[in-house]
């Protein structure tokens, strides 16, 4: 293998690729990046067997091949190469980066197997969608998805597509919903991706300006965005029947001043974090009293609502809330309450397509 | 205690005064903030024993008094308050802050003893510097200091007054040495002052644009800018005698770019840190061949060099290299060899008082 390459092109291809390295695993094949040097040009690959991230850069080969070199050294090598034409080498196992003054030689990774390939075939269909609209729409909701794996399925994002497209993530405490319509409506479809695979289908989204399509098999999505394509395994199983959950009616509708609510829960959750991690939000005569209380002292606001039904008291952890408000791009919210038990439906007062959910915490106390 | 004072003032004291609080203490009262209310507004302390830090901020006095209160989430509160008038209570054990709608109330510190204060008193001396000078002799040569507690008096910075001021760190592998003349020249004295305290010290110049006082009695240094007064203690004990371990003469001098010297090296650490962590340098025929070998791959490059007298090979940590690179300000070093087992000198070629050595690595093999 032998080719000359844009140090800028090949930095960025790196830097694009490696987000698919895994942090941890235990087949070193997968810490290298697969460098493929073709007659269409070079071609960068990591996989960590659930997401893939390729790039294909303009090169001139003199030599086709391939190689497998450490992930994160061979980032940090062309991230600090002079901008320049670096000429690149595979002599025997060892690939030599020439770029200016730069020279260095690196040790491939022995491969005792291939390097695993996520096949993209079968069936295919297409939804199309504006880039700025798809990042938001991640980001809103992703936060939700479950951290831990003691239920798998949780650790994905639901999309529902058809008509609309609705994007779904809970980890049981915290719920979050989008939807919006599409530009070209397909069949019902529900599909989970995993949450760490939408981050970075989101973090694509910043290198276009232009509409995204993100094209689905019956068990892989796929985007390509210029020189850059990912592949993600979606998650198998189906998600859990949210529907069900979610609350009907409610007894006790809040509409609240959003950086408010915010800045109490934010200076609450500083006394709350040193003791139970519980704030006490009272509604009554259209006053809301956040309070928190623990060993080291307590905080006890009070901010102007208007409320429409009964009184309620009920309490929160206050990450949840925030994790909420901060993704709700109206300047007034309505909270929704049944029971102090039971969850409180939080949404923007105008903009449409936003559903959070949050799991009261119960006291036993009387506050 | 009861008092009125601007919360941005308030918020600015407690940040700055937190600088002097202990990451670990055994002394629960050191992890508090001292505050106090007088006729002369309020005061603020922290202190770790060896370094402490007070200010004191315009209020309105209603009640004097004072209180200990937990250092950590008391700048917390009061760096979330609203930009507003902030009414502070002392309540019996705890301090109610009222501050717009922001309401909290801490617990203080049970205080089984006094406040720790440092005594500043004694015959004084004072020596003046221009804040910038100040700052920037501190900045270039305490990153050499001990980090270790080995040998405790490497921990701190080596003061000589007298006509000059004369700055100077060491931790055995790395040498740094600043000079230049004193506006008020004082009587000649020798003081070692925490690396920790000079870093404060340097901190503190960003907040003036006049010149600086530090102030010293034969134990403590004292440095007064504005509302906010530091005092430090001095490290007992003498100072390593360096002035026998700097080399007398040299058999090779080299004169070498600095910014591709710096590169070079950034680029071989890549691979010293995964093999012995040295890079070996060769000077040879008026070029500079740096390389770095490990199992992972090698680095080898080539700087076009000035040597005036005898050709050497040496290697050196990288890190205390790059350390004494990045803190001089030409374009051009000097370095001065005499064996490849002996200190080398680095200075910048032209601006004088800059003065730095590091300790190379000794090499078996034939490189």
């Amino acid at each position: 293998m032998h080719f000359y390459i844009d140090s800028k092109e090949l930095t960025e291809g790196v830097l694009s690729v490696i987000k698919a390295l895994p942090v941890r695993t235990t087949m070193p094949i997968l810490e290298g990046i697969y460098l493929e040097a073709t007659n269409e040009g070079v071609k960068l690959k990591c996989s960590d067997l659930m997401l893939q991230k390729e790039c294909l850069l303009p090169a001139t080969i003199e030599e086709e091949g391939f190689a497998i070199v450490p992930g994160k050294l061979f980032s940090e090598i062309v991230r600090k190469m002079p901008e320049s034409i670096a000429e690149v080498t595979l002599n025997g196992k060892s690939l030599e980066i020439s770029c200016g003054r730069a020279k260095s030689s690196i040790q491939c990774v022995e491969a005792t197997e291939e390097f695993p390939e996520m096949r993209f075939t079968g069936d295919t269909f297409t939804v199309k969608m504006d880039h700025s609209d798809c990042r938001d729409m991640i980001n809103t909701t992703v936060f939700a998805t479950a951290q831990d794996d003691s239920k798998p399925i949780l650790t994905g994002v639901l999309m529902e597509l058809g008509e609309d497209i609705t994007i779904v993530a809970t980890d049981a405490f915290q719920f979050a919903k989008r939807s919006m319509p599409l530009k070209n409506p397909v069949p019902e479809r529900d599909v989970v991706i995993p949450g760490k695979s939408m981050v970075e289908i989101s973090r694509m989204m910043d290198e276009t300006e232009a509409d995204v399509e993100l094209t689905f098999t019956k068990t892989h999505v796929c985007v390509n965005i210029k020189h850059s394509r990912l592949v993600a395994r979606l998650l198998d199983g189906d998600y859990i029947k949210y529907k069900n959950i979610l609350p009907k009616d409610h007894t006790t509708r809040v509409m609240i001043d959003k950086a408010e609510l915010m800045e109490s829960i934010d200076r609450a959750q500083l006394m709350a974090r040193e003791g139970n991690n519980n704030i006490v939000m009272k509604f009554h005569d259209n006053k809301l009293t956040i309070s928190a209380n623990s060993f080291v002292g307590r905080v006890n606001e009070e901010i102007d609502v208007q409320i429409n039904g009964e009184d309620i008291d009920i309490a929160f952890n206050p990450r949840f809330c925030i994790n909420v408000l901060k993704n709700i791009p109206d300047e007034k919210i309505y909270m929704d309450f049944t029971t102090s038990i039971s969850p409180c439906v939080i949404r923007p007062a105008k903009t449409e397509g936003y559903y959070y959910l949050i799991v009261p915490v119960r006291i036993y106390s009387n506050f």
